[in-house]
């Protein structure tokens, strides 16, 4: 996907996972560098309904294939740095 | 949930997931950083059929409520840093 374009789609996704790709809700999961083809079968499962969450089926119905692998690709471009557990 | 206790959990997640949160196989997630009550959900969905996956769901269905809460408080625990994005 285009990860350009993926950004401008993103101000749909803020409010929850943020620009930065970190949860602003208990509910909602981090999406910064996440593994893009599973993020991308997330969102499908969220648009035809195989994965349940209220707010999600909503708001993925509306999303393109493009939309999809663009959103996909915008998060797990997403720069992250995991410090070695302790 | 007691994230020593999980950690020693995860040995049984580290193939796909690693010990370390960072996902070893395209279809894995990164679990390192992540909303920890998001993962309690996602992990008790695979345990109840909720949420679908061939590995998880045999995975999850030997793992107890304690289970759950440590292995979430684990991975949960493990730091990330963003980079902001570009």
């Amino acid at each position: 996907g285009d990860a350009a374009l993926g950004r401008k789609k993103a101000s749909a996704c803020q409010t929850c996972h943020g620009m930065d790709g970190l949860s602003k809700l208990p509910e909602a999961p981090n999406l910064a560098g996440q593994v893009e083809p599973y993020l991308v079968k997330a969102l499908s499962e969220y648009r035809d309904g195989k994965r349940q969450n209220e707010i999600m089926n909503v708001v993925a119905k509306e999303l393109s294939d493009a939309d999809i692998a663009n959103l996909a690709a915008y998060y797990a471009g997403i720069q992250i740095d995991v410090l070695p557990p302790g």
